[in-house]
């Protein structure tokens, strides 16, 4: 199977990596020049251009969009003139209701992907072959999409090492909004109550202080602000109701904080502590945590 | 310098080992001969009773009170009549305010402290000399607190590694209640959210997907929750000023959501990125996230 990676961003360029280690001829796109040469240099392309109709020497038999989300449809647009027939199209965009009906209108053989990995660094230099091993790997087909399209990014996910979780665009969605986006501002809006702090000596101090929680309860509101926008924008309502249902959570804990219902807080934390167990990503960071993490 | 150690948890533990390793006469108590026991066989102390009492004959020069937030002052009002003339007392409680003024008037050689060190697991068993190294060491002395005994902590800071933060009891309280308890409700708050999610297919699939923004948002709102119950009874109104002042900062963002104002919130990111900035504890874990953390 011939690929096409369009966008050799992280994403892109780490697919691109595991790919090709893994014996699959490889082209890449990317409208920098200097991206395709880091690329070629990295061994993650057997060639690279940057325009879309240089594909059309290639001849893939699956592209994979990997820009940023909001340039997903138009870059399906302009690419189906160099597509052959039953080319297999798939993006790696975090949100999908936006994307799925209308890239498969423009393109049958289109099916919505997101991998559920990244880190803080973006761009081909922090591209790592490994980054998709044993991480889920969203697929969304709706009833339009091919089978046969479906099966072939299935073996890409196999591929790189993934595992493949199929659910539709609104749920995929509803569910990244709990775990991806509302986070972001849960995060985002700790760091920015303590910054108002009026006592200059308080605020120093609290910088000072800041320790592990802090560090990891804050992390993603200190991630790149562009991400950040673009869950809010493309995922918005979804966001909205869990930022709703938050809001709720947070007043009651308030509430009982402010009415001393010892007792009754101890039971919500408990809770709390049962229900973060019931995540798997948690599991194996215990081990971690064991050897070296704090929380003071 | 004897020193003696009440309570020997996670804190009195570590405490105990690097001032032994340091070549202090150390002494522990606990109420719970097993972990004398442990205590002895690791090294951490040269003897240790599960009596008050027998500090007597050990004869310290300086205690430290290592026990629950709770038990600080009962431990205090018991210890006096074992205590001579200047023996120093100082405790490692996570609020301030109510301690150290009733202490003082205990037992006018108190120092209140701080270790801003810890980890998830608890006991004796992860106990570890190096714990507090590099860490922030918090004393909180007043107008009656005796210089002498505030040196001796000080030479206690030192010894253990630690770097001596001074402030007074009120400030503490607030930042901690900014940068350590604040941080437990806020993320015990997205754990609850979530997970009273309606459709148990989108609850499955976001436990599934979470990833490491979730897993680093929600961390410390699953952990211990007799721990977040002491911080929110014991510093209870500073927390009610921080989390009023959080809601304020979630309820602009979700506005800017609602109202499609994407300039607005980038700016707020943008601002929340640079704040994000200004925690040195962010500043060492940027190479580990460069390394392997994801944010996917």
């Amino acid at each position: 199977m011939r690929i096409a990676i369009v966008g050799l961003g992280l994403i892109g360029g780490s697919l691109a990596l595991k790919l090709t280690e893994k014996g699959y001829p490889v082209w890449g796109i990317s409208r920098n020049p200097a991206t395709c040469k880091q690329a070629l240099e990295r061994g993650a392309v057997q060639g690279c251009g940057t325009e879309l109709a240089q594909l059309a020497r290639f001849d893939p038999q699956m592209v994979l969009i990997c820009t940023p989300l909001e340039q997903v449809l138009a870059t399906l647009a302009a690419l189906v003139p160099y597509l052959s027939a039953e080319t297999v199209v798939s993006d790696v965009g975090s949100v999908k209701q936006p994307i799925v009906a209308p890239a498969t209108e423009l393109w049958p053989w289109f099916v919505g992907g997101h991998p559920m990995a990244g880190k803080s660094l973006q761009g081909i230099q922090a591209a790592e072959a490994d980054l998709f091993r044993g991480r889920p790997y969203v697929l969304t087909p709706i009833a339009e999409t091919q089978p046969q399209a479906l099966d072939a990014v299935k073996e890409l996910i196999a591929a790189v090492g993934a595992e493949a979780v199929l659910t539709d665009p609104a749920r995929h969605d509803r569910a990244v909004a709990w775990i991806s986006h509302l986070p972001v501002m849960v995060s985002a809006s700790l760091i920015a109550a303590v910054s108002q702090e009026g006592d200059p000596a308080i605020l120093e101090l609290a910088r000072t202080l800041a320790s592990s929680g802090f560090r990891d309860t804050s992390r993603v509101g200190g991630g790149i602000p562009q991400l950040g926008l673009e869950m809010a924008r493309h995922n918005r309502q979804a966001l909205l109701t869990a930022l709703h249902s938050y809001q709720a959570q947070l007043r009651q804990i308030e509430r009982l904080i402010d009415g001393e219902k010892w007792d009754e807080l101890l039971r919500v934390l408990q809770r709390t502590q049962q229900e973060w167990q019931q995540f798997p990503v948690n599991h194996p960071r215990e081990i971690l945590h064991n050897l070296g993490g704090g929380n003071g």
